[in-house]
């Protein structure tokens, strides 16, 4: 018999959905929400709801919004000559909190996986294209991940911009030994990497 | 500036409420949870609601339920006449996994702790003591965590039954190596309990 009664399991098994949450994470979560003497339920819920009714994507980046055109499209004072292509709207947050970057973004919501069944027009790349050929571009900086399906997409839109015959700059982000880290603990890929893409000093 | 749309960074903000949830995966699960195509913001939400407006406590034994009476206190195959004393209804699922108890329980949702301001009428002790002296119960078995509280709880409880003059067996869920580690890992404390408590073996 489940000593816990129905609504309580019911929550314990939603939250299990979530990724890296288990049964014991799920039941301690969901035992620490019933036990909340605060508004933590009512919060969580209208969050919840908000963001199903409110969030979409940007028409022009395919970022996450809840404006007709996202914050970072509608700043006049970010360079919209300059496209960083990314996988997810996470990458987005991980590229702001640098502070380095002041372009535009492309949020390609995946990546060209042939083995998964996912080919360009699956992604937001021929939206990419068409921002491409519609606007003033100067240079599309690809962040992809460094994985296969990361170089193998940097690969075809550079092979794409050539055939459509764009004059745009293109450049990737640099792969090497992260900051902070020791040699002797990177892997071959990493290294030959590292190693092929040093920077000449004068 | 925030690259999340204020919904979304909403709902982060919710998550991070939780135990053992920071910043990283909130944002995970939130993006999650906002990517996932099936019903998991409505099923989620929904659960959410239910736990809060149908979960009670069990006005015999404290344990959570969707029923007046719960699951174990109205199921009469169960011994009424042995009640286990625990911490949090947690502990109740973890002592029912075993299949080995068919007795009652009771749920004191805390433990004494003055260094916490936290005494025997703050949990439900009054209400155990009332049971006592309204139905034929045999034995006790205290069964609250091997810690400071724990063990201060249990004596508190010892001494309030010998002053209430009650003619009830009560014991102590036995402290010692947990099956399948190792006595060169054990602490000094949890050897000496061990020790203390050996089994005499005729």
């Amino acid at each position: 018999m489940d000593p816990y009664p129905k609504p309580l399991r019911d929550l314990i098994s939603q939250m299990k959905r979530l990724p890296g949450i288990g049964e014991k994470t799920a039941t301690r979560l969901a035992l620490f929400i019933l036990a909340d003497s605060s508004n933590l339920i009512e919060a969580l819920a209208d969050s919840l709801k908000k963001v199903r009714d409110q969030i979409r994507l940007c028409p022009q980046c395919f970022n996450l919004t809840d404006r007709p055109v996202c914050a970072i499209c509608s700043d006049s004072s970010r360079d919209s000559t300059i496209i960083c292509v990314v996988e997810e709207p996470s990458d987005v947050l991980s590229l702001e909190s640098t502070h380095e970057y002041k372009g535009m973004y492309h949020v390609l919501h995946g990546l060209i996986s042939p083995i998964n069944g996912i080919g360009p027009e699956d992604i937001k790349l021929p939206e990419l294209m068409g921002r491409l050929q519609r606007l003033p571009v100067k240079e599309i900086i690809v962040a992809t991940n460094p994985s296969v399906e990361g170089e193998g997409t940097f690969h075809y839109l550079v092979k794409m911009m050539k055939d459509a015959g764009l004059n745009v700059r293109i450049s990737r982000i640099a792969s090497g030994i992260p900051m902070g880290s020791e040699i002797k603990y990177m892997d071959q890929v990493t290294l030959s990497s590292a190693l092929r893409y040093r920077r000449n000093i004068k």
